[in-house]
């Protein structure tokens, strides 16, 4: 039992197909299929990806950060055949795109797309399509093992945050298969659980596409952490018993001013821990943080299809479904990063931090 | 179009079979086959009647309490076949007790069944079970009747709390399909529309049954009122966005301080509104205050079988599933019945109402 139970949500593999070439692959765990079977599939081509990344088969912000990223390495390796460097750099530009719009609210797939992007261009001049080959390779290799590392160390510190017996409530799936391996959210619980300090964890359904049912409640029963499930809107209920002590969420970008985004929920689950006093952390990497952005009311919010919420047979209802929400820094108790937590102190002077601050989080 | 569109939830009414005897029926809307097939269905035993309340063919306090009452009259009329008045009293104890415990929250359900008990007991011993068979069919008739006016009454205490344009956030079902017609929190909803102040309805939908989606959008539809269909946890974001006036819902048990049950989802919904703060209402009949009850942590709450939830194949997680929760009257911005508007007074004296208040409940 533990972490070491649970699949490895992406890897990268070089094979050599019945035509004698030796490919870059990434397998993922094909998500639309848990929690009644976890198949792993192969994908060789960047088109590949992004039909993965718009289905959801693979999803959570820091995993489709290093998917993007391998999206650009399976072109740069299998795909690219171009005469001249302009040409490579046109058709890059285009593949860059198309990988970097599958999907709009998390900042990580453009996080992961620029790093890729940025040691291709610093061998192409010199070394042409085939050092950025090995350039791009190298980097996603290197992603995504820094990925577990980031998560394994945000763990460390989030389980700083919970007492004996904690009781953890959370919401969609910020666990191992939201990354490479590991988890945010699900990473504190990992880590806490391998102290002894986790009793039991609450997961929240998260409609409509029901990740919390689905793959947090798969992935902690398999890694035998006592789970229940619980619908949405019962979480204020479960409060209100006096049954959580923390709640313990993922983000798909988080602003300069500590605003976040995460999956739809989320805010409402916050008003409901602000109220019954329950401290509210987010756990994710420093590279969902996009200091571009002041404050949550500019970051873009996907909608998704109505059929996700209801699909009957003659009636079709009007269907608002946004993707995520934003919870303003007021309602969050701690940041949980890599590199520390951060505090709240926006009480103070008005913001969660700032682009300084960020150089400089201190372990707590 | 409006509410004339509407099939009547319950009615009853008198048929010859092809033995030549004439019974008393109980027509009801199958809600379980809603939204995509409305199929009345007709009920002549008791038994009949309990699984039907069970099993949520007929569902929503107020009709289940006048579902309760036809069991027993439907028993009275067609079934009851004793020899002494002693056997009567006894079967008739036996076949109340099914009813009344056939649904636990709803205070609503054995007010029906013991005001039906009061009339046949009346009668009883002087006129025998001739009598309370006429008794009984007279009494729920007349409650079925009375239902509607009402409905209609507190839809018209509610729609002065309503400005023009109202856009208006419900959640479950308190509509005509869950009373014999026209509906409590509907109510409201049909008559302000009725006066032209109703300019949108977000109807959440309602886990894990989906009333909201499956009853309450396909009801508002029919009647040409314009509504949208959200997850239950979208309601913070479409506050958020401004794009919500007031919120109204039905109860399934009002405490003698306020505190309401209703159904799951209700309590986080009313943080909401509170954190927004956006008013929140209560429509009920004065039949649905338990004035036994001095709170709401008395009430009992339902737990429901965890396949509502979810039905996998193979992964078959704890569930946890309340039917209802309760909402402190501290974030009830008022109770609208059909005697009047109940203020919440509960800053004042620490209670929202009490029984001697009750009688003298003033219209606005």
């Amino acid at each position: 039992m533990g972490v070491e139970n649970l699949p490895r949500t992406l890897e990268f593999s070089r094979r050599t197909d019945g035509e004698g070439i030796n490919r870059l692959w990434m397998s993922i765990v094909d998500q639309r299929l848990l929690p009644d079977e976890c198949r792993i599939v192969g994908l060789s081509t960047y088109e590949m990806v992004v039909d993965a990344i718009k289905s959801l088969a693979v999803r959570g912000a820091p995993a489709i950060g290093v998917a993007g990223a391998g999206a650009i390495a399976l072109w740069a390796v299998n795909q690219a055949n171009c005469v001249t460097l302009d040409a490579y750099r046109h058709e890059l530009a285009v593949v860059a795109e198309a990988v970097s719009t599958a999907r709009p609210t998390a900042v990580n797939l453009t996080w992961g797309v620029n790093r890729v992007l940025r040691e291709i261009e610093r061998v192409l001049t010199d070394g042409g399509a085939a050092a950025a080959a090995v350039a791009a390779e190298a980097c996603v290799r290197e992603m995504a093992a820094e990925d577990e590392a980031r998560n394994r160390a945000i763990g460390a510190y989030g389980a700083r945050l919970l007492g004996a017996e904690s009781r953890v409530l959370t919401h969609c799936n910020a666990g191992s298969l939201a990354t490479v391996f590991y988890g945010t959210a699900l990473g504190v619980i990992y880590a806490a659980h391998e102290q002894g300090c986790i009793s039991h964890v609450y997961c929240n359904e998260t409609r409509p596409v029901g990740q919390g049912v689905r793959l947090t409640a798969w992935e902690l029963s398999r890694a035998g952490i006592p789970c229940t499930v619980q619908c949405d809107s019962m979480a204020a209920m479960l409060m209100k018993q006096g049954l959580i002590d923390a709640v313990i969420v993922g983000a798909d970008r988080i602003c300069a001013n500590g605003d976040t985004a995460n999956k739809i929920g989320t805010y409402q689950l916050a008003i409901a821990a602000d109220y019954h006093r329950i401290p509210f952390y987010v756990a994710a990497p420093t590279s969902t943080i996009d200091t571009s952005l002041p404050a949550g009311n500019r970051i873009p919010i996907e909608f998704r299809d109505a059929r996700e919420v209801t699909r009957f047979e003659h009636f079709k209802p009007h269907v608002y479904n946004p993707a995520f929400d934003v919870t303003p820094a007021s309602l969050i108790n701690g940041i949980i990063t890599e590199k520390g937590i951060i505090r709240p102190i926006w009480r103070e002077n008005g913001s969660f931090f700032n682009l300084r601050d960020l150089s400089r989080i201190s372990p707590i």
